[in-house]
């Protein structure tokens, strides 16, 4: 499947960005829904039809912009361009808000001279309430002349897609195909209601690599599950999580299938790449201080390694404790112990960073001057080693749980 | 199974407590596993032995007690006597926890005069550090005058069950049966790590029925499963949940089986007792400032509306929201779309108290200035109406999330 970890094989470029693949411009202004001044609408534009593929959000209310973007992909498999907008999740909006999603899509085709099938919408914001439209006209109408093929395209597009989130996520590689330089790139978005389920958020992949669109949806499928959906913020699947990849197919490579040599590195780029973007959504997550990291070993399987990591991850006493410092192995446990996957409860070690709290389900003495020191970082690494036949693992991320989520829950939609 | 609802057969006792019902005393002392002086020992004692049931955490790591409680119900189904400690849950303690919780029983069935298999085992309190048996020793040499049949006695022993919790939870009602009045109380303790999943916390039920232990042990399952498993504080189940029932039959009714036309009354009695207990605890819940109640029905079978119901109320966006009196029926119904059960995105209603938010999925223009003086109080329902053929149904309980609950477990440990 492409995804076993090697050698790194692709190069990150700290200068790249989303519109670094070839074919690509981006931008983003402020037409209006948001009450300050920060962008709320964007796109990504390629000048040729993109191989495009999308995951989408397992809840069963799904906003109307998702209708829309299946539907664009699922025609043809490709994309000119996505048009996003933030401030307004346009989701549980009935009629009106699927001919506002079509609207967008057709608008934005017009204005770029592609075909309606060829633009993917996308909407992040307040669930239950109407766009306003005439906005969004307004917007869609200027967003062209805002398109640009350079660094800061790209950064308005970032920034046109935030909500709660305080910090931009993007990230760019470069990995050798064919002798050929294949960009794979992208951005995200997403801080809180984050708990995805097959997809997450909004996320969106550029690269110039030659593939087809069925094989990048297989890889994007397969890339997600270790990376957006091993994210939570706070357990909240989302109505309106969606990922996004296009290829333009500009690096002039070979068509990578599985049977291509470069497709292992293509997939390891593109694993990369959507890994950088969930965990800056994990750390960017609602209050957070910190990035969580949990990596389950010595599991019955990899699945349930997996759930075991999600749940420990996902517990309110752990991230409490982890924003309080404390090394409470004793949460740790519980939590493992209550994720409905087999596990011996006399042959667990739990490490906090490199501190062996538990030994074969058995406490340790440790320095909790050290142990503190290491939970005041901004980055905690919990290791938990069932020591279970079967020898899964798996790492999942998030953040710890302050006094600022609440805050910012207790108050979003007012 | 004699728990469908009907016209309340039982009669509720304000002054009543654990100690009401024939032929039990309860008592409780402090003997310093707490830093506090707040008690933290206790004991339930019945002068014959009882009828006795439990249901246990599904926690894979159980605590030591439990072992040993498993074993003395097991034995015979009967109890003389429960003893519980709070500060310390001896959970994840090896060999040494073990060998005291079995101290713990033969010390305290000495005294008392019982044999060991008659006495039950709780313990409350951090997770993996030895308990202080020296001054458990103590403590328990000291508890049998303690002993008292009347509310003091009760209220000792309420307190010293207690952690986190904020106020002792206590119930007791009459039923008459046979012509004989027939008593049930119940106690319990819980606050954080609230989840539960067959069992829950530590809660404690007394009665004086004429019970078999099989009929009481299918019964209290049967209640659990509409109570104490219908509450979330914060999605972790804990490593010591356990609920124990003693039945002294001294009430002198004909022995109660699902044969005898009383049987249904004392149902409704016990399930009154688990439900006044769980939403004790719910309200109590770590930093709650609300009792929170989801009603769901129209769902597509009980079991889905009791997975949906769980899945909003312990949702961190909706409890933020209700801490913060935001009328957001997007996370409900959010939440609703991610329980991973049946429903159709069209047809849903959701009402917050009598304000119907909602309606056949579409928003419904609302009273917002009213929404906000109904979320200030202290107990918020929130309604959802699925609309599904099968109209299963369920309630739950929980509590709103608040900044103390993220300072109260960010420095719970140390």
């Amino acid at each position: 499947m492409g995804l076993e970890q090697k050698a790194t094989p692709f190069s990150i470029l700290t200068e790249g960005s989303i519109t670094t693949p070839k074919g690509f411009t981006a931008g983003g202004l402020h037409c209006g829904l948001k009450k300050s001044t920060r962008h709320d609408l964007g796109a990504i534009v390629c000048e040729v039809p993109a191989a495009a593929a999308g995951v989408y959000t397992t809840n069963l209310f799904q906003a109307a912009p998702l209708k829309v973007t299946r539907e664009s992909i699922g025609s043809d498999g490709r994309l000119r361009a996505v048009i996003v907008n933030s401030g307004n999740a346009n989701a549980v909006t009935g009629k009106q808000g699927e001919a506002d999603a079509y609207e967008m899509r057709d608008r934005f085709a017009e204005q770029i001279g592609a075909a309606a099938d060829e633009v993917a919408v996308a909407s992040t914001g307040v669930i239950g309430e109407l766009l306003k439209m005439d906005r969004v006209r307004t917007g869609i109408d200027a967003l062209p002349e805002k398109l640009a093929s350079d660094r800061a395209g790209a950064d308005d597009f970032c920034q046109a897609i935030l909500t709660t989130d305080l910090v931009q996520k993007m990230v760019c590689v470069s990995v050798e195909i064919d002798g050929r330089t294949v960009h794979v790139a992208g951005a995200s978005k997403g801080s809180g209601m984050i708990h995805p389920n097959m997809a997450t958020m909004l996320g969106f992949v550029t690269t110039d690599a030659n593939i087809g669109s069925e094989a990048l949806q297989q890889l994007l499928r397969e890339v997600t599950n270790y990376t957006f959906n091993m994210i939570t913020v706070d357990g909240d699947t989302s109505t309106n999580d969606m990922l996004v990849a296009m290829a333009s197919g500009l690096a002039g490579n070979e068509e990578l299938t599985s049977a291509h040599a470069g497709y292992a590195d293509f997939a390891a780029a593109l694993r990369y790449v959507c890994e950088v973007l969930a965990k800056a959504i994990a750390r960017d997550g609602e209050g957070a201080t910190k990035l969580v990291e949990v990596q389950v070993r010595g599991a019955a399987s990899d699945d349930s390694a997996r759930a075991i990591a999600k749940t420990i991850i996902g517990s309110s006493l752990v991230k409490s404790a982890v924003f309080g410092a404390d090394a409470n192995w004793g949460r740790i446990i519980a939590a493992a112990g209550r994720a409905g996957e087999p596990l011996n409860p006399e042959t667990v070690d739990v490490s906090i960073g490199d501190i062996l709290t538990l030994e074969q389900s058995r406490p340790v003495a440790f320095d909790e001057e050290a142990a503190l020191e290491y939970l005041k970082g901004d980055t905690v690494v919990i290791h938990v080693d069932l020591h279970m036949d079967g020898g899964g693992s798996a790492t999942a991320w998030g953040c710890d749980l302050t006094y600022d989520y609440v805050r910012i829950n207790a108050a979003y939609r007012t």
